[in-house]
């Protein structure tokens, strides 16, 4: 059984905790915690050099980190990855635009604001994150007003990608009412069946 | 043909053209200047809403962006990317361990050292990007250390996307001396055949 090495706060373990409910993967979750510094213990090095989480396990003790590396690796043959080679890179198109334009401005404000409480030392990173989300946020509304998930009309893992940090963005100061096309995506996915929220997840 | 939006400065589309010429790919070059602003305009950002380069146009006018998902859509089918679900996942562990870990610290203070001729208010920047930029270089030499190329003993995109900023990483700083296994690897890819080197390509 795959093992999990994951925070239930950090987005980013919530995308591979999603796509496995959606395909019904078995696996076993093992928390650590980022506050605690869980990640960056020896031992854990061992697992990822990048000390970093979330990290997969497989049965025979490899492992494999950076979540949308995870994603595509689970996904590989179902639904939520095309087969098709330009289909498959725009996925991928999504998730790197996630890792550099999206997570370091929205996930970092909600981290600060939320887990950290909002300390006076990163008050100014924080307002500085702001116009970094908002500008990848109108990126992905000008996307969504033109197709009902990322990748054409199909639900995949990039839309998973996105959804782990911008559905939690009010919490790092990001007002979404604004953005009608995102607030529908958002609708979209959380009706899908076997769809499990953060909060059911713990986080 | 393809059409490739860059600048010659830029690793991120040096990647591109690194590939291209590694499997003889015929293209047209376009200059977008980043020091120009270039990719900020209404018109580039039909191409690339994100306003960023590279972006690749293909022969029907739509276009692709993020320099690993183009990596991923040129090799798809090639050597240089596997076929196998977790090889082809180990690359992508290692592109966006490069977007998210690597790049924004190496690069980055590349870029203000070389490009902006280091002015005095992103000095501190520059040096808060030293201990990030080290931490990434110290987890692809532990994995040098026992494999040849970063995904086993093979040429992959996964070294492409490393090679582009870590070859040039003294510009921002970095002395690799002290990373036998890097050096080790940066001469493995030079010398491989159809290798451009940025200096040909004009950066």
């Amino acid at each position: 059984m795959y093992k999990v090495y994951g925070d239930i706060n950090s987005g980013n373990c919530y995308k591979v905790k999603l796509l496995m409910a959606l395909l019904d993967i078995p696996h076993e979750w093992i928390v650590i915690s980022i506050l605690n510094g869980e990640a960056q213990t020896d031992d854990f090095k061992l697992k990822n050099p990048n000390a970093r989480i979330p990290t997969l396990e497989l049965t025979d003790g490899s492992c494999l980190w950076e979540s949308n590396a995870i994603l595509n690796y689970l996904a590989a043959g179902t639904p939520f990855l095309p087969e098709d080679a330009l289909l498959r890179a725009k996925v991928l198109q999504w998730q790197f635009f996630e890792q550099y334009s999206h997570e370091p401005y929205i996930a970092v404000a909600r981290f600060i604001a939320r887990y950290l409480g909002m300390p006076d030392e990163r008050k100014q990173e924080y307002h500085a994150k702001q116009e970094g989300g908002h500008k990848a946020l109108a990126v992905m509304e000008n996307q969504l007003q033109t197709s009902k998930y990322l990748v054409n009309d199909r639900y995949t893992i990039a839309d998973i990608s996105l959804y782990a940090y911008t559905h939690v963005a009010d919490e790092g100061g990001f007002d979404l009412s604004k953005y009608a096309a995102i607030s529908n995506w958002l609708e979209r996915i959380r009706r899908e069946p076997k769809h499990v929220t953060m909060e059911q997840f713990g986080g």
